[in-house]
């Protein structure tokens, strides 16, 4: 195992050194751990999965929970209430009658309130009072939750599946390429790239980290896309490695991106990263912009991988 | 085409090089450029659009998808939904009918449930409890969309149309005006130009950014309107450029402002080009600030783009 | 008139040079200046408007609007909708028809929907169906009015109503003093104080703005009060000024305080100003802290003002 | 008592000089100080407590609102509306028609409007009209209420009990450990720690303030938990310092962390403090990361605590 220089003091990435041998950071950006030992019930907890779970499953759930609810009631309209506190009943058997009770509690949770049921007794007029302000409620977090999700700061960047060891002036570079997956402008973009490899220190393997430094780190306005490029000079740690020495320290590529949403002027963050295994060497990337036949510039989001593998000898 | 030197290092704008001979970016800051390849249905980017598309269209489209979502419940109702289901409808022909149908889905929908019309069927009340949940939803739906428009950083400055090439101390600058188009107040306001041209490198055209340097590039508080003044000096790369020379070069002036909005206490970004057509050579702004009979400071934002040629002999 | 020397350059402030002989800044940190040329309807405004207006009028806003809109649709329902097509009406007079007429909207605006009254006729069943959505849009801006009127940044600092000269170290020292009106934490705070005053350049009265230098310029954590210190030394433009070269020059001082919001995570700003008037000179602040019987530290807002006038010697 | 050298001067705290003899800071960080002398009722700071109140506490509040106002109106339809505005009551006696009148307020208040029980005479009329807009405002107002609750910029780190003095490298230093107690992901931390004791100047005791440098003060991703090191060398105040000399000057550390919350892209801050007492001398952390059987790394936030103690020996 080749030794690498170290170029770059680099601050703590926030993975311990003793976590060697696994991917530390899924290509989602999300991080590989696994939290024990917490409370099972934190309401902030569920409010975060309820703002960041798919759509699909969000409808699901509400509908679900709608569903449910009536359910719990109409069980106590029908087995607790005494017989006739609901007004306005048409039914000729038990089904019936429990259907007009979930029916009446539909009714009363959504605040619609026909008026053919309603309630005519004490006990059933408390229980339809509450389950009201509990319908109310519902409908008030529903709103907040729908906000929510739709509100979170939501720039959403589309890199390109592989990492390239490409030409680059009179060398070589390391590159990466991404877009921005919404319509939205970004604006005041940096980017960072941090090395991340095992190192034998005293018979023991430990998890290195190293700060690349790039071409250009910022830009000001991503109109297109935006091609990261550290060249692999002598200010580089990966100077004169090959593929066979990244696969031999587990080099991990972490990529962060901090930009500006400029619809809603949050600060917005993204986080990717590329195992040695997601690099290809001596390949560059195919531009994904071009002009239209009005003259108008185009960007090809569905182009943003396309990359072109170049003969062998650039890497030599 | 003149050589023009290079006085200042500027950061990538996020333009690439090889974008000549097109505006780009348009007036209202947007940039003129077309994303092609992305899939069609983002529910984000209709979010997106519903938040900033104009007032006009935005109620209409409510009002749209309400008749629109009535009419197919209603449609539900008339043909599939067994006869007799619907309690209480008043009709002597087909179309009362379907119209009584109809205004049963409006009173469901929007929660009113006045009950006269009323479900007493049980698949009439499944569909009838699913519209009113969707009612609920859509209205929570809205509800997020009206203050996610109104809550959006609403910085809008109203940039002089023309930018001026007037006299400044012994020699001459580029100015440009602007005031805030809202009664919010703007604190911590920053501005930046970018000027960017064609340069022909080895027979290929591209294009070229630099910073121009500022005489106030920050201000505290926006009380009237700011002029901001580039002075055409050593330092400047518009130093003994003409007119022609710029439209030689195509030349582009990118205005960058950035705020504090204090009443929501959100950073705001504003920003606006002018392309050499746009630049009115000798001439200078008359100006907008006055007091009226009271003695109080008034600013006239009608009067931001007046400005009074001079004579010729400034330029020379 | 003294020569007051420039010690620190100052960025512009935004108030231009040309506006002498005005107060500047009103004592709530808002600009004393006239907006003019505007166009007289823009939504944002009013929506500006809604959220900073007080809470008395808002909510007599919200009531009259509720009693027109119902008045409005009572108009139509009386006049333009054929009788009969409101069904349930009780009345034995014109004015009691109105008023079933009025309630029957009340009822449908506010989508409780009793249903006694309910449109039995097409048009009327119309109408209803729009005022309900009416409705449903209306009280979806107030939930969204009402949570930004609460939401705003709603850091309210109050600053003592006289700035102090008080005797400081072996010199003396410009003081003012201010505390948190709300009770939530204000972290990272910082604070500026801008020195502006009449010049007489070339026989023209200009306006000159001067940064005074603070003892100590940025604390933690607001606990209690602070106490902000210019002090009048060799690096004060102050020095050897008296309360009469304050008048002649109508002297005035802006102090802006920038600080973290803790509960919401949001930058606030607070502005004031000082005219020469509000500035005592030769007295000192009593303490607003306090230790109670349970020796908790206290905080008196209530003193934030108290200062005690010193016997004149400090000055000479 | 010893005295303690000053080796880093440190921006002011925020708490006066003359505060010795207390715990400045509880240990979820706030400070612990009372307000005397403000208004007895301000509307931000009923919000404000609205915000940060205990779940139990707020849903315990909206039901008693709930049934305060419900009984209120009742007793208004009771005791002051004539006799019979009220129509389609059903009752025998005169509590029976007190809980109709009850329950009309309930169905009104909650939009439900069933219409069995509804208004039939003026005064009645605008009375329900009135309270239904009271219950849409109440409403919107919960609505917020729920949103500003769960979108308050959640942070929540969970600190070790105990900091500890521990062994690092050649010396000793002072640690304490933390983890994200919640799911979200947490970015761009940074650790600040300020050394708080009393110094007698001039026979009177005065609280001092200095902070103290880390070995790493800011990570990029907090994934696991985070051990923060404060090396005891030279550049320590704590150097040479022991259990009693800490009890001697009363000594408290503050603790600072500030973050980026990813979900929402807020900055959030969290605070908390050790008093001597809290300090346990000689000991050292038992890690918290495990991999499990998967190969997946573990944070077991349970042991977050967890230490043992060393033989004496370290200390000497």
């Amino acid at each position: 195992m080749k030794k690498i220089s170290k170029k770059n003091t680099t601050p703590e990435y926030g993975f311990g050194s003793n976590t060697a041998g696994q991917r530390l950071m899924n290509a989602d950006g999300t991080a590989n751990v696994k939290r024990i030992g917490e409370p099972s019930f934190q309401l902030i907890n569920i409010y975060h999965s309820l703002i960041t779970m798919s759509w699909r499953k969000f409808n699901c759930m509400v509908l679900c929970t709608y569903v449910v609810v009536n359910f719990l009631f109409a069980c106590i309209y029908y087995f607790i209430i005494p017989d006739g506190e609901l007004g306005g009943m048409i039914y000729h058997n038990s089904t019936q009658k429990f259907l007009e009770d979930f029916f009446f509690s539909a009714q009363t949770l959504s605040t619609v309130g026909y008026g053919r049921l309603n309630p005519v007794g004490t006990s059933m007029s408390i229980v339809a009072a509450i389950e009201s302000i509990l319908g109310l409620m519902g409908f008030a977090l529903i709103t907040g939750l729908l906000y929510g999700r739709f509100s979170r700061p939501n720039a959403k960047l589309l890199f390109s599946q592989n990492a390239l060891i490409a030409p680059f002036k009179e060398g070589k570079a390391l590159m990466l390429r991404f877009a921005n997956a919404r319509r939205n402008s970004l604006i005041e973009l940096e980017a960072n790239i941090v090395f991340s490899y095992n190192e034998t220190v005293k018979d023991k393997i430990t998890r290195q980290f190293q700060t690349l430094r790039l071409d250009v780190n910022r830009i000001t306005y991503l109109t297109m896309s935006w091609t990261i490029v550290h060249p692999i000079n002598e200010e580089s740690p990966l100077l004169n490695l090959t593929e066979e020495d990244l696969k031999a320290v587990d080099a991990e590529f972490f990529i962060n991106i901090k930009a500006i949403d400029d619809t809603y002027a949050q600060q917005v963050h993204s986080r990717t990263s590329y195992k040695w295994n997601n690099v290809v060497w001596n390949a560059k990337y195919i531009t994904a912009i071009g002009i239209d036949e009005q003259g108008v510039s185009t960007i090809d989001v569905g182009k943003l991988n396309a990359f072109q593998q170049l003969s062998d000898e650039v890497t030599k």
